[in-house]
């Protein structure tokens, strides 16, 4: 008798299958807990703001919510993370890279070496009673550059690529969205070491294939986007997205070619001048203008765009300007605007600055034949804000020199594509799972990760890129992708087990476990729990969302199995001999 | 082609075999670090303290130290790490364990409930900047009780055990010994819940075994230590203990009988009165007194011993009373005295108490003859301390109310044994590797985890046990039991790889990769790097550890290999058809 039985607490005895390389099993203490997902009834209230798939995650027994974006993973849940993980591991192999596991803790010190220290507002940092300077650390760059900087000393010992899969931790204000944004959290994060730009970017490119293969693997539609590098520091970057409503990114796509941006990166056509379209009623609208202020408090940062036809406030709040400006594009101009900042705290800091910048959309029209136009409105933007004092602007020539000249104006759906010539962009909602960036020389070099390179005496900085996997997210968004009113829904590759077989009381255990024992090689578990009727164990396992069901009910009276599967429609009465064959029939599409 | 093959960096390709049930493959990257352990150097001055295991361990490519306490698993660390959570999670399935994972973030607010959040000293608090009241967690009882609280609700649901292999952190204020005590650690804690007593207890002697199983595939020996369950509330307790000589806990067994015990648990004979034996010149010798402080600092507690008659010094420091007193005894009667306290904190405190009270160890002269002897040791020691002021213990009887009786001198080597009539104590330093609790329900009560019962309205609370196993501390302790002059040793059971094909330059390709195939279902690993002579390889082998080794020297053109075991003292030349058998052989007596 050789299965994943799960029994009744009366039955204490559980068989598990010897060589299965699924470490883990759910066991008879899983199967107890099972029975009361629905019963317990209190689930749902736990967490308001969930939509219906985080619920069934709840409902299902596969985690528990421990505190505000923590999360407990019961067995169910595990498994789900471990058959990720082991795919991560089968695609991080195929590219040579070695699994490593790097501590949680790192140190203030480090990162102040990088300059993330500061300007890094989610770090949760650790107090024992000496503040020890130590943090938990979100992601890792600075701790294996360090790392790596200690062992290898020659271009000899590259390529390197070193990877983990292991917790990060994010001070998130507002953790929602179940797993998709929490303070707790898995990543699969790889990075990679060579001694030269170029051998960097076949490395880069090895790792975009293996992404590739990875996802194609989850058998379901994602969008790879180019990406800004953000504080990364790179400037090759590629994010990985399943399209979704609960996504909190936009991804624009051509409607006609296969271009793909995220918000920080879509391409605008340059010089269109929306505003001729506009039917202006009368004299021509002021622009909109928006005062930010830089990083380091000195300089006031004026954006001045063309007003929106149906707009007649005189001025918007700061907390609106992403509504109007693509803050990504200003940030291109201007790295050191303060995006985050909050209206109120602005207007406060505004009086103390002690120069001004002036960036102005080409979406506006024409600058030279609108320069009196545009300064007026800055000068009533200026005027309008508490630091006349220190205003000291008073020619046209002046306030010019400041000027800078950039689209920022915010893509909209219907926009022309940037890259061909009939396509229109569209938004989608999506959702984040993966990112590779080249990172260049952004932390080898202030780390000092140096190798001696040949024909030089000099040793150089390594070229490094990281490549990340939300896997926490990925459970997350997987089942927010596949849920129906039934339940979950799993690809085959993540599912908890690929198939169960679930039995009606009356069928003979040398039976049900002869049927597992029958689909010997598929990850498969048996349900033929006491005390429940085939209708409560066929919800249960349709709430759990296994690819494949193996029903043996009325009809195994005549030796025949119903084979299901939900997600392909399949509902299929099967001979006993025939059952295995069907069930690989239907995996091989899941 | 199907093997792990070491290669050097010009030949890029890893072939990895499929099937096999360890998921974490060392790989062409892991080989490239491994050529920088020797020729590195600098390791060993990572951290003076460490002693050579720990030392081997870093050189060999396991491990190295981010910071103070805090270590990063390379490859070849995570493999045995990984071999460890495997056994473990054998042994925990085969008492219906379900294996869940908990989130590392803990609140101050669950700790307070169960009365450990201020007197442990040891947690690391989290700060977000809004003083979150997060904590990192050193173990989980208070999460899991919680959880199962809020899902169990009847008797019916339990048994229940649940398990987690995962990080556990520890302000460790010195940390030392590499992995033996670490801020951050490894640890499998299992939880079983039970409805009743009887079953707990039952459950206990379950979890015994599997632990009994586990530590067995080890075949290394260790000691069963009755132990006190300190303040994890239950009575019922037992230590799992490696002898060592880098161990920082004592246990003593009895040289005849089985009697097996930690410090804190060592019976003595009762009133067995040490001074009749001690040839005494002249008049007696005065007592030895110690005086310490309650932990709310109101009583001030003196401990009158004998004193040993080789001592003249008229007062010892409380820094040293831990060799002379039996501080675990003094705690059973005294449970508020502080401890840890310091000597000159305890000076400065000392002059505030407003209480006395007197413990006199039996083992010192019958109380009731020499109450005057003691009473003027007391009191010149009262005397002596520096709060004078509020002596008002003027008569004897005064004094006397306040003595109580109790056996606090120390076990040393040569003591009898309590269980039987021939055996003489020895004490041995050892390493707590692995803990047995039965908790009752110190936990469920305060956390309200309660079940309806059979035959009566009222819930009651879950009888509980919590179950570790050190998995850093195993691996530490394990290089530390093993290693010698060539490097480090594993058992089979967490050995990175089993076995290891050494080959020498001059064989070729297909030779190589056909005795790994040959080896296939062992868990071995192809070393034919370029570059490296068979020398370097053996000794690169040696240094790590494989419990055996197959080399492909000069006597391969006669189709004949060594195999190697260094610590069952076997070079053996086999022929090409029986190295498998040869190495099978081996690897069950390891």
């Amino acid at each position: 008798m050789r299965a994943h039985i799960w029994r009744s607490a009366h039955r204490a005895s559980l068989v598990t299958r010897p060589n299965n390389n699924v470490r883990f099993l759910a066991t008879d203490s899983r199967n107890r807990l099972s029975k009361f997902w629905a019963p317990t009834g209190g689930i749902s209230a736990q967490d308001g703001e969930q939509d219906d798939s985080h619920n069934l995650l709840l409902k299902g027994g596969f985690l528990r919510q421990a505190h505000s974006g923590v999360f407990h993973l019961l067995p169910l849940g595990l498994r789900v993370q471990n058959k990720l993980e082991c795919l991560i591991d089968k695609h991080m192999s195929s590219i040579g890279a070695s699994k490593v596991s790097l501590s949680h803790i790192s140190t203030e010190e480090l990162w102040k070496q990088t300059g993330r220290y500061s300007s890094n507002s989610e770090l949760l940092r650790i107090n024992d009673r000496r503040e020890s300077g130590f943090l938990l650390a979100p992601t890792h760059e600075e701790e294996i550059t360090a790392l790596v900087a200690s062992m290898v000393h020659s271009y000899k010992d590259l390529p390197l690529r070193l990877y983990q899969t292991g917790r990060k931790y994010r001070a998130e204000k507002r953790p929602r969205q179940g797993l998709l944004r929490a303070k707790e959290f898995m990543m699969k994060d790889l990075y990679t070491f060579d001694s030269s730009h170029d051998a960097a970017l076949k490395t880069y490119a090895e790792v975009r294939q293996a992404y590739t293969n990875l996802f194609d693997e989850l058998k379901l539609p994602y969008l790879v986007a180019d990406a800004d590098s953000g504080n990364m520091g790179g400037k090759l970057s590629h994010e990985y997205h399943f399209v979704s409503p609960k996504g909190e990114d936009n991804v624009w796509s051509c409607s006609s070619c296969s271009y793909v941006a995220n918000e920080e990166l879509v391409e605008k056509p340059v010089f269109e001048t929306n505003l001729d379209e506009i039917d202006v009623p009368g004299e021509p609208l002021p622009p909109l203008v928006f005062t930010g202020i830089s990083m380091d408090r000195e300089t006031a940062i004026h954006i001045v765009i063309a007003r929106p036809p149906d707009l007649r406030d005189s001025t918007i709040s700061w907390d609106r300007i992403s509504s109007f400006v693509n803050l990504h594009a200003v940030k291109r101009m201007y790295p050191d605007l303060d995006t985050g900042i909050e209206a109120a705290t602005l207007q406060k800091l505004l009086p103390s600055t002690n120069q001004h910048k002036i960036l102005c959309s080409p979406s506006f029209p024409e600058l030279e034949k609108t320069t009196s136009g545009v300064l007026d409105a800055i000068k009533e933007a200026y005027t309008r804000s508490e630091h006349r004092q220190k205003a000291s602007y008073d020619t046209e020539m002046d306030w010019r020199k400041r000027v800078k000249e950039a689209d920022v104006s915010i893509t909209r759906s219907g926009d022309a594509c940037p890259r061909c010539e009939t396509g229109k962009l569209d938004v989608q909602k999506a959702i984040e799972v993966g990112h590779t960036f080249h990172l260049g020389t952004r932390y080898s070099d202030p780390l000092s990760a140096l190798v001696a390179v040949p024909h030089s005496t000099q040793k150089e900085a390594i070229h490094m890129g990281c490549h990340g996997i939300g896997v926490s997210r990925l459970i997350g968004s997987i089942a927010s992708l596949l849920y129906d009113s039934a339940g979950l829904n799993w690809p085959r590759a993540v599912a908890p087990f690929e198939a169960i077989v679930v039995t009606s009381p009356q069928v003979a255990e040398e039976d049900s476990v002869g049927i597992y024992d029958q689909l010997k090689g598929i990850d498969a578990v048996l349900d033929d729990r006491e005390g429940k009727n085939l209708g409560w164990k066929l919800r249960d396992a349709d709430l759990i969302g296994y690819p494949v069901i193996v029903v043996l009910g009325k009809a195994w009276k005549e030796g025949k199995a119903e084979v299901q599967c939900r997600r392909l429609g399949v509902k299929k009465v099967v001979e006993r001999g025939d059952i295995r064959q069907e069930v690989e029939r239907l995996l091989k599409q899941l």
